[in-house]
């Protein structure tokens, strides 16, 4: 189904819908375009494939633009991506003229001179800027945090990162150094109304969760990542292991592999070992969008293990089914888990099998933490806020001179 | 490198080029636009990434999107596309829903009703039309032969395509039945500039190949496709059994695994299999296309043993290395190879065993299919000439009422 504002009307109520459309008002008819880097698999293609049907249903003419690339591109953009979370890494001029070959094959074939207003997502098409005599506003909407950067890539990205009118980060934390402007802080959302979010029954849950194997009797505890050396799976593995010689309980770890890592079959491999000589710990790779919605609804509590993180929306995603969320203190994720009201923040492992057997031997504290995480993803991190954030922007943006 | 027109003025001649552009004049600022449903991998896409620009280049304001779809989406497009070839499946009503869903939403978020003409590739976008209030050109380009299609899927998409203007296949072999109005016809192309193409010394082709382990000094007998069923790989293998019988050579199969296919990995391990009983076999599965230019350069000649094909543009690839190519009597085969001209059509693995003895030991002949088969390539199958192909055609759609 396409999605439309109504449907979120018994979610955030008549008077928050009310105020969106009212916001929405003077853009009716503007042209907007959205562009990044793919249309599945990652967090900013599931947000846009949501996000930009409610700004039509608004009454925004919005669209979609995937870029295209070379294999060789790709691989560019990857590095620039890590080195802007602060990875060691080069941009040699081979790597730019690349990098500037595919932004130019850009431009040619995506005609958006004509908008309004073009919001450019991300570190791969940055420069498609360069190709457009510029009559539009230009959004840069940054959504990794690049507030520590390796200097050699942000010092080749500032120059056309000033071209723009804007740039959107998702957090006071994740502020831009050196670029003197100010940066819009959006917070990245969750669709409460997908697969993986729509209100789940208990039961229903159990029930699909058995059919993996999975006691749903036994109190469950959780991570939902992908196998990368950054989600220290091994980490969590430890810690339920301390956890269970004092309160029975099983681990689900629940992921899938990305192709390009040849660490991710290593660490899966590893684990699995481990799961050999472990009791209770089941692990998932299918990607299964409604067995997630599951296990957040049915676990007792939910670990975000990171080392690094972007903003870690699967932590809004458990918090909203009123689940706690135990997780370390990187990326987004403190602005999700309000320590000690949401969830908690561990500082270590014997600091996480302490919060874990206080979340389960403590039904009052669990559902107390839970209500208050629902509460705070409703009032920060729901798709329908982060529309009304972009409406204000676009509305600053766009206001007659 | 952005393809420029005048790249190929070394391969085609100036006359053609002029000619080229002349005809593209009255077309100059037109805005055309192309859409397909993958901007990497296949034939499509491979095409359309030089073709694009060209257009650009001679004057056309010619855009390109590529569709978004959900995995399910997909799934439902390529039954559609296994169907329309005359495989048993049903368009299910549930079916019918995921398709018109994604042909709205791609409707909603790709605003083409501005443009001039409009080119829809293949049947994933083919439904967007239903989309716009129709004021420019619309064209349906089918790559796909559908002459003995599944009626179950044609009669439901016929309506569709009968709100075109136009319809372009491939050959005139593939007319599509129960559409009365004329078909255009186009046949696809290879990009002589291109890595998988560009003029290479054979001595450097040997240097690469040898790296891989073949020897440079043994005829080399090769098939280069995916494996899949369809490409009939052992029967390639038996018949090379005979053959090196007879005469000593190699056989190299290379081509990769298509993700999605859970019979790529049988048919790898049965030739795997096979491979280690016999001599002289070699099995590459990188994607690596210079490496596939290397093999047509130096082999003695190349198989397309297909029992099922689409146009299979592997054989102008070798064709136009001067490499005779033998091949079955489907798809586009019988186009690329004129029997006893450029190369056999082989009736079954006997007359395959003849005719590749035949080539193995008369040089002569070796080069006398090679240069026939390089000019009928230049002539047929050449991006320039789709380039000249396509502007002939919109022409005619755009011409003053």
């Amino acid at each position: 189904m396409i999605p439309k504002l109504s449907h979120y009307r018994k979610i955030i109520g008549s008077e928050a819908v009310e105020q969106i459309r009212e916001k929405a008002e003077p853009l009716e008819g503007k042209h907007v375009v959205h562009v990044n880097a793919t249309s599945t698999g990652g967090g900013v293609a599931e947000i846009l494939n949501n996000l930009v049907f409610l700004m039509n249903d608004v009454g925004i003419t919005t669209g979609w633009r995937v870029i295209l690339g070379s294999h060789s591109f790709f691989k560019v953009t990857k590095g620039m991506h890590n080195a802007l979370q602060g990875n060691k890494w080069r941009m040699t001029n081979s790597r730019k003229r690349i990098y500037e070959e595919y932004c130019e094959r850009n431009s040619m074939i995506n005609h958006l001179g004509e908008h309004d207003l073009v919001v450019i997502h991300d570190p791969q098409p940055l420069g498609m800027i360069k190709g457009y005599e510029k009559k539009a506003k230009w959004i840069w909407r940054c959504h990794i945090d690049i507030s520590s950067p390796n200097m050699d890539v942000l010092g080749y990205l500032l120059p056309l990162i000033k071209k723009y009118d804007g740039v959107i980060i998702s957090s006071r934390k994740f502020r831009i150094k050196y670029l003197r402007r100010p940066q819009s802080i959006i917070p990245p959302s969750i669709d409460p109304l997908s697969q993986k979010n729509k209100k789940l029954d208990l039961a229903k849950a159990k029930r699909l969760l058995s059919k993996k194997g999975i006691d749903p009797d036994k109190p469950i505890l959780c991570q939902i990542s992908r196998f990368d050396p950054w989600k220290d799976h091994l980490g969590v593995v430890r810690m339920y292991q301390k956890i269970k010689e004092k309160h029975d309980c099983q681990l689900v770890l629940m992921g899938d592999m990305a192709g390009d890592d040849p660490q991710g079959p290593i660490i899966y491999h590893q684990i699995k070992q481990k799961s050999e000589e472990l009791k209770d710990l089941t692990i998932i790779t299918e990607k299964n969008d409604l067995l997630v919605n599951a296990l957040q609804t049915a676990s007792a509590c939910v670990f975000q293990n990171s080392i690094k993180e972007g903003f870690a929306l699967t932590v809004s995603e458990a918090l909203w089914k009123n689940t706690p969320v135990l997780g370390t203190d990187v990326g987004g994720i403190p602005l999700q888990i309000k320590n000690n009201k949401t969830g908690f923040i561990i500082r270590n492992r014997k600091d996480g099998v302490k919060k874990a057997l206080m979340i389960l031997e403590n039904e009052k504290m669990r559902e107390r933490l839970g209500r208050a995480g629902h509460e705070h993803v409703k009032k920060n991190f729901l798709i329908t806020s982060h529309l009304y954030n972009y409406i204000n922007l676009f509305n600053r943006f766009l206001k007659p001179d």
